[in-house]
């Protein structure tokens, strides 16, 4: 995608996929949203080749949605860890998922479990002021106020 | 992404991103949301390269977001519409739009509004059964039961 004229451009959903908008940097996130912090656990889960693996955690890094941490420093290695804006996206993970499981049928998949009640839990977006599901509502876009 | 290994695989974020992981298709699905269905509508709204929304709307089509209609026979011409699929993908846009607009700052963004309201709408990713935001609960993955 043409990130020059998207990533600063007036529609917040091009803006955010010019920073995550690819499957191997949702799966990264997916797989630190599990708790896994380092690049051989990252290319173990993932399968992905390294060169590959190092350019997405690189640039997720530099878009602010993970933080590089050296945990040792004999041989300097260093772990990946979610920031809050990499933290926010976990929802959109997770309602990804739900629309994967709906729609994306056999076999079965995973869940993802509520550890308080121990049900599966049900994503679904809906208008924080509202409490409507988007999905129900009349909507329109309005371009930015000129500057 | 290896999709021989994810489209089946147990993960449904996985399984859906095999399906939209990629920023065109979920602005095609942006643009098809904003009421565009024809290839040359497309393409002046994504400054896209005819070969690429040629396959991402075949691959659309093909994974069962979007339908195929002939609008006109003479010369032939056919018009992309978004099937129940595609429609419920439409929230998790809006969802990463609020993410965007959240995290990736200036220069102002286009909104949503509600039209009944006349407010923006806050996409917000809660659980169905519990009501809570997923961000404030305590999840765990559970594996698919054995075959």
């Amino acid at each position: 995608m043409d990130n020059e004229k998207f990533s600063q451009g007036p529609c917040p959903v091009a803006r955010a996929l010019t920073r995550v908008g690819d499957a191997w940097s949702m799966m990264i996130l997916r797989d630190a949203g599990l708790g896994i912090t380092r690049f051989d656990q990252f290319r173990a889960s993932l399968g992905i080749a390294p060169n590959i693996l190092t350019r997405r955690l690189a640039a997720l890094v530099e878009h602010g949605l993970l933080e590089k941490r050296r945990y040792c420093e004999q041989p300097p290695r260093d772990e990946y860890v979610l920031t809050t804006k990499g933290r926010d996206f976990l929802p959109i993970l997770l309602a990804i998922g739900a629309w994967g499981r709906q729609h994306c049928e056999a076999p079965a998949t995973s869940r993802t479990i509520d550890t308080d009640t121990q049900k599966p839990v049900e994503p679904l977006v809906i208008d924080r002021l509202s409490g409507r599901p988007l999905a129900e509502m009349n909507l329109k876009l309005v371009p930015p106020p000129a500057e």
